[in-house]
């Protein structure tokens, strides 16, 4: 049923000005500092994974790409900025000219992502590496979400059909479509937002609401002519009035005097309110009785991947189902924490590594130009942790590398026989898009295939075992001498 | 600071496809059985307030009217829905030549608005009352949750400066500047939402981040850049290293001197971690004993209507509140369940009711053409109640008036001396605008005085008064015979 044709990719909003206002007021004060084209690193990482689960799914790249590829002032933008009264002619006079000039490295959209490693990171005058800040922040951190969200769901569906229907819940209409394109990359099937297909090419299905149901003077009728209008996709809604008294044998009537002298078959009846588990079992008998053992049942209302399991425990029998609001919106945990910190200046060409301290450990930032590699196992072919170097550390694979818990630093292990690959890829070099996206259904293969190379252990849905993520022994001790260094000052 | 000039007020996107697709193949099965035409009544309405609220505030309708006045089909979305080969062609040539027919009712932004009440009504062609639907919740469930949740972190404030500063953690591009909209109409009296400010005309604010403070050598430096810059506006982010080691010592030289020789005031300090009642308390006595009593405190951390009030019963001593993520995604409450339901139909120009039935009493539906009245008392000018009557029922505010409870029908009161105000007006006449969208300050204004309108045991925090939502008697009468029919079916 799906179209081959991308229709419109792009998003033709100039979102140019969604910034916070303080990285405006910051990018005058490097001006009249004379500080705007001092060379700057940030590093756009998180610090938790929502809901108690092991990994996420990074998502977002195509739409940030989309962003800097569009950066642009426009005549009105400089008029509203220079109404404020508060910007310098000069800096109003760069941002009328402005061109993205960074380097940027981005994790591939599908990639399971642990705390701590940068996801993004920002290369560039400060001016211009501080200004993306919102926009980087605001885009990875809402699909991340939602992909995260969708895969916890897949998983607790154990292989059935899960289709995304929350566009009417959604947090505004960028909420539903980059939410659905999210939940599919996260494992999703298909979704009900119809524009989120034909911009990227990912399933859109859709049946009937109960408003067809009641339109018609009776539910049989209501049925009767769905059939008629759709004898190779008839999947009805039987939860009306009563599923099991009325439902499911006006259902099994229409199959029997529309489809069965068609020669066609039923799709499916979905149920979208009432107890689940008793309610499938029973349709799932009367349906087989009936002789219609492969009308798949759906069910929606309200479902998250705790319901799903629950109810898939208590052995009820569903094919497929429909998430909405607790998707689209991560209902659980609502809010993904990515944050965006400076690591780095340079000064003549030397890097200088920046530390932001805090009482809370968790908020102090790992300093310096940073790469993340992924070690895996030469036998098993999983990935046995994640490291964090600074950039011009090399690893020898012909060595043994011993890796060392960053605050327990006694728990350490050494590792042989091993192969690693490079997290981020770089997606632009002095402000040039140097790199391809991949599709939506491209990046939801990988987030399978590559959730394939760890160990069961650590995708388990709760209490997950915690994946390593350690610092190399050069940045570990960068960051101690930073730290050290601070304290001593007060 | 702000500008009067309103920039790009219109969102220039086609948002004609972000429609559940079930909108589409049931558009197609009302052709199929030449019901296109049928003449169709839907209500918008939800079913509970947010966070165990009394009352919710309406936004979204501004979005909405430019929805509705920009539905248009392009060849392209034409040439989509033809690749999915289920839509017939008369269904694909009205699509291409799309008019929208309907009428609406909306209630204004701005006003308190309660369960069951419809706020958006929409009464035309089915195929064309029926595809408006996932707009409609989109739109009004998304403003209508952040309007509220805003309303409930302002009350919290007691009067204090509450800024949104939630962009980054957004879900979504609209998420942030249609979350800064409705922010705004809740209470909030800024924003750091650049183009928000741009196209709604709603102060932005903002100042530095930690990445300034990082840039520089020292803190001191970093302060000092800033006042040099920005006399007039100098706020302060004091907690990157130490708030009271550091940080404030820091502020104060700065204050004395950069600030006092130019014979200009402090704006004030912001604290964005660690202990609020603890660190504001002891700022607020080194800011009072160096000279500055009128320097404000700003404190923005993970904060809610919760944190609020409990920082505020400690004795914090904080002049401004900046909220972030537990505002723009209303966090401990993030889905609004408005629904949009079928509630009549025309047959030869008489309205024929209809109902949707549900074993949960909640999800039943109130049948028929509606419209909700407020009931005003006339001595203290104070609301009484709000009642839901068939839109043909007229009130006579001369005669006694008795309301009774929907479901504990002994519940009753007769009221005299009163006024009442009908809560929605129409927007639309067959499909043409005939309704001014006030401003955005100006629905902020309304939701202000119109709070004022109920008594205080209303608007209570926590375990307000539940207020009357009442049916007239022909309306419940009517729900009862349908209901009656309904259940007699089986």
């Amino acid at each position: 049923m799906n179209t081959n044709k991308i229709f419109d990719i792009k998003d033709e909003r100039n979102l140019t000005m969604l910034t916070d206002f303080y990285e405006l007021t910051m990018g005058n004060g490097y001006f009249s500092k004379n500080l705007q084209n001092k060379i700057a690193y940030f590093d756009m990482y998180f610090r938790r994974v929502p809901d108690g689960g092991g990994y996420c799914i990074m998502a977002g790249v195509e739409q940030l790409v989309e962003y800097l590829q569009s950066l642009k002032f426009t005549n009105d933008d400089i008029e509203y900025l220079e109404s404020k009264n508060i910007f310098s002619k000069d800096f109003l006079e760069y941002l009328r000219n402005f061109k993205f000039e960074c380097d940027v490295w981005a994790v591939p959209e599908g990639t399971p992502v642990f705390p701590n490693e940068p996801l993004v990171t920002v290369r560039g005058p400060i001016v211009q590496a501080q200004f993306v800040e919102t926009m980087i922040l605001l885009t990875i951190n809402h699909q991340t979400l939602i992909a995260t969200k969708a895969n916890r769901i897949c998983r607790a569906a154990k292989g059935r059909t899960v289709m995304e229907f929350g566009s009417r819940r959604a947090q505004g209409y960028d909420g539903a479509i980059y939410g659905a394109r999210a939940s599919i990359i996260g494992g999703c099937d298909s979704t009900a937002c119809t524009i989120a297909d034909q911009k990227f090419n990912i399933p859109a299905i859709g049946t009937m609401a109960h408003s067809w149901v009641q339109l018609f003077d009776t539910e049989y009728e209501a049925f009767k002519s769905w059939a008629e209008v759709y004898p190779d996709n008839c999947l009805l809604l039987v939860d009306t009035y009563n599923v099991l008294k009325s439902g499911i044998p006006n259902a099994i009537k229409v199959f029997d005097e529309i489809l069965k002298p068609l020669g066609k078959r039923p799709t499916g009846i979905r149920i979208d309110s009432g107890d689940i588990t008793y309610l499938t079992t029973k349709c799932r008998q009367m349906l087989d009785e009936a002789g219609y053992p492969d009308c798949k049942i759906v069910v929606s209302n309200s479902l998250d991947e705790h319901i799903i399991r629950d109810v898939l425990a208590q052995g009820a029998q569903i094919d497929s189902f429909g998430v909405g609001e607790r998707l689209i919106t991560a209902k659980s945990e609502p809010v993904f924490g990515g944050v965006y910190k400076l690591v780095a200046v340079e000064n003549d060409n030397e890097i200088i590594p920046k530390i932001k301290i805090s009482e809370n450990n968790e908020k102090i930032t790992n300093p310096g130009f940073k790469r993340t590699v992924r070690l895996f196992d030469n036998n098993s072919q999983k990935a046995i942790a994640d490291l964090i170097l600074l950039n011009d550390e090399e690893i020898d694979v012909n060595k043994p590398l011993t890796i060392f818990h960053p605050s327990d630093t006694w728990k350490n292990k050494t590792i042989t026989n091993f192969y690693y690959e490079d997290l981020a890829v770089k997606i632009f070099d002095k402000g040039n898009l140097i790199y391809e996206c991949p599709t939506v259904l491209e990046a939801k293969d990988r987030a399978k295939n590559e959730l394939n190379r760890f160990w069961s252990e650590i995708l388990r849905f709760e209490n997950p075992h915690t994946y390593y993520i350690d610092l190399s022994h050069k940045l570990w001790s960068l960051k101690h001498t930073l730290l050290h260094a601070a304290n001593n000052a007060y």
